[in-house]
């Protein structure tokens, strides 16, 4: 297991790294776009000095609705046969601490999704269950924020892209673990410290090796691009200034609040 | 006006530039992404030597459902309030005379939509009806194929997204036109040879500059990323080996094939 991040230096240029096993406040700075064949650079940094962004620059998320077998039997629906999806555009993306801009066009519900990410690490296209592990970078934090009445506003089109497309609804971070044991995890999101969520990741109904197969035979996931791989119990909506955090131990817990 | 096409030269590099309007079997070659200050490289080709390809490489593709008074009247459906849409990946990009490749798992009706695309030249965040012409770079041809069938097949979750989403179902080209008066234009699709749509570009519900501002209120728009703004009367299922010709007149024609 390691652990990835990206920063910006003071200066304002961005790069990344991983974190030094034996001190993890040392960055270890690699080049490249750290998912294919990175090599360190020689630079170490102290973390202190480096403000943390979200630890990728995914060309696209892909966002699962439904894969929580508590959450289909709460809302009383089938499991699905094929992962139900949208896109959440690049231009959504927030790192940790990025505030999430409530849209000047919209006063309803504003909700949090704490949500595992999966990172794709190699280009995935037509993949095989067994051959997915090996496109997968590793997992990361998502917060999957949704204009919630939006999705339901038109009668005739459900909005899920632009109810969960927004500039800053697409949270995540602080890092990118590999190698991580998804299958002994839980899912733990805050509300201005108090529990919300916090379900286990083994209740997934697609797991992260069936997600990247049966989504790379629709579309090529691309080095970057993030799985969003859907949320169970406990969604609610957030007031402007709140604090939600989303954590899963063993990669962290990422911190945004709603600015109105 | 200018026409600008991208190329792929016979060594499989890949470059842009916009044909000589005394001899559009001329094509002027520019540096960078051809959006925001392009420079001429000296570099001058004969256009017969040159694949062209799809003229940008957008990051997204918004695509619109119901922007054309007469196919909401036909589908009974009112006009809307704020442009209806869902996001084609970057990885659905198919270029002029590329197939539509049938996805393995799907047996059902494919789907031509001719429809006039926006190309985006400067980035657009929150802009307003009046800025943002300045944020058009010019108008392209899209066919925005899609899997019809899919969209209803799990009852509780329409899948937009995925039955437009598939690698190759977002054909774009021949080429991008500066200054088009798409007020005084009509989308004419042919499906082997028979004229199957035919509708004026002035019948839209909002217009480029009201769907630019409107979606950049949502989301960023950045250079090189298209709007597909929408589809009317017409639509129709092609079957494998079909081929689909979407024009529009002063731009070109964009003609792609169904591969089973």
């Amino acid at each position: 297991m390691q652990t990835w991040i990206r920063f910006r230096r003071a200066d304002g240029s961005i790069g990344h790294g991983r974190l030094d096993e034996a001190d993890p406040n040392r960055v270890v700075e690699y080049d490249g776009d750290g998912f294919d064949n990175p090599r360190p650079t020689g630079a170490v940094h102290d973390r202190a000095a480096l403000t943390v962004i979200a630890p990728c620059a995914p060309g696209k998320v892909v966002a699962l609705w439904n894969n929580f077998h508590a959450l289909a039997r709460k809302l009383e629906k089938p499991v699905p046969t094929h992962p139900l999806f949208l896109i959440k555009p690049a231009s959504s993306l927030a790192g940790p601490n990025d505030a999430v801009q409530r849209p000047k066009s919209y006063d309803g519900k504003i909700v949090y999704e704490g949500e595992l990410g999966i990172v794709i690490g190699k280009k995935a296209r037509n993949v095989t269950v067994a051959e997915a592990g090996a496109h997968i970078f590793g997992y990361t934090i998502v917060n999957d924020v949704t204009a919630a009445e939006l999705i339901t506003a038109d009668p005739n089109f459900p909005q899920w892209t632009r109810a969960k497309g927004f500039d800053t609804f697409g949270c995540i971070g602080p890092a990118i673990v590999t190698g991580f044991d998804w299958k002994a995890a839980s899912v733990v999101t805050r509300l201005d410290g108090v529990e919300r969520q916090n379900y286990p990741l083994s209740d997934m109904i697609f797991s992260p090796e069936e997600q990247v197969s049966r989504i790379s035979q629709d579309l090529t996931l691309m080095p970057g691009d993030v799985i969003a791989v859907g949320t169970s119990l406990g969604v609610g909506s957030m007031k402007d200034g709140a604090v939600v955090e989303v954590s899963i131990a063993g990669i962290g817990s990422l911190v945004n609040h709603v600015r109105g």
